[in-house]
């Protein structure tokens, strides 16, 4: 870039808590895929192949897959590719974003379908097997967020899926049914009390480390 | 539990924003690492080895490593751990969150070294590989949030290290070392203009994904 070239900086700046970019309501979850084996390719790509996304916006870049929709129908192709890469004894993370009310975000790459009939449910409803998960809750533009928080943690404890609290973490632990039943409850509740709230969410399974 | 039992739920929600919980000025790092190869027990583990952690307080569970101290020796071992996972053609995600100023934080946990003089950075500062990268800000407890979120993304295109902007993230491209001198100095921004803030950071190499 020559000296004299205007650099295109960003302006969110305009934007403000509570005016979502985008109207519909728009619920998204970007995720991150790590087996961790030489077979990493193969799990990931069969994964996202396997999951019926035709109730949601999707793309896969370099780093991520994001779907974007109605909530019920994210958090069911979100769960359907975590279900479908789970491999006996293969060590896996998902890194997953779940974002709701960002003001920069737009009603741009979304589709919103009109009915709440999950696409991936029937297949993966009964296939069990425990995960290890942190949580972090980001409820944006209030004073008060610790309370959200707090109430987002006691949930899990109600649901049964709450192991401990941890440095910039709370930790969950339980079978994946029981998680993402948890996901649904939390996401259900945070939506209706926040404008905009991130939830980050790393989920692991079979970790050769024992604690 | 039985029913008569009395949970115990917590209570974060008699903490404010602003008030951070620790008294010392408490930088920490959580993250993941995960190569994606059937030797990742052996390369995480030497990672961490490698690192000279004697100015930060560390801890290693099943799901992360967490560094706690002053900042500068925070990034200073975060990077270390990172460079010293880099393997030739192995394809690796490193996910992190890099806090500071959490009211529910507390200053147990931590080590503040007196001086300022890293540790690793002589070992590491000559090496180089690229670096596919997605960050995420979270300014907490302020209405303006999105203010903050432009002005570190308008930091990573002066520093040349701005790819694109993406759903729910912001992607950087850079050398291993443009990277980190853009986290050093995006931090060293953020721990002065805000009480609490959240950076997530995902750091992926040698991805088999052109774009």
């Amino acid at each position: 870039m020559s000296q004299t070239e205007e650099k295109k900086y960003v302006t969110y700046g305009s934007c403000c808590a509570g005016s979502c970019g985008a109207k519909g309501n728009l619920t998204g979850c970007r995720f991150s895929l790590s087996p961790m084996t030489d077979r990493y390719v193969e799990i990931i790509l069969e994964a996202i192949g396997k999951v019926h996304a035709g109730k949601v916006w999707q793309t896969t870049d370099k780093l991520s897959t994001v779907y974007r929709g109605k909530r019920a129908h994210v958090l069911d192709t979100w769960k359907a590719c975590f279900v479908h890469a789970w491999r006996e004894g293969v060590h896996m993370t998902m890194e997953a974003t779940i974002s709701k009310g960002c003001p920069g975000d737009t009603d741009a790459d979304s589709y919103l379908a009109e009915d709440d009939e999950l696409l991936n449910e029937p297949e993966i409803q009964d296939i069990h097997f425990p995960v290890s998960c942190k949580i972090s809750l980001y409820p944006m533009g209030v004073e008060n967020y610790m309370e959200y928080i707090a109430k987002a943690v006691n949930l899990s404890i109600d649901m049964g899926v709450y192991e401990k609290s941890a440095h910039y973490v709370t930790i969950l632990e339980g079978d994946v049914q029981d998680l993402f039943r948890y996901f649904k409850a939390a996401t259900a509740s945070l939506e209706q009390e926040l404008k905009h709230y991130i939830l980050e969410v790393t989920l692991s399974v079979n970790s050769p480390t024992e604690e």
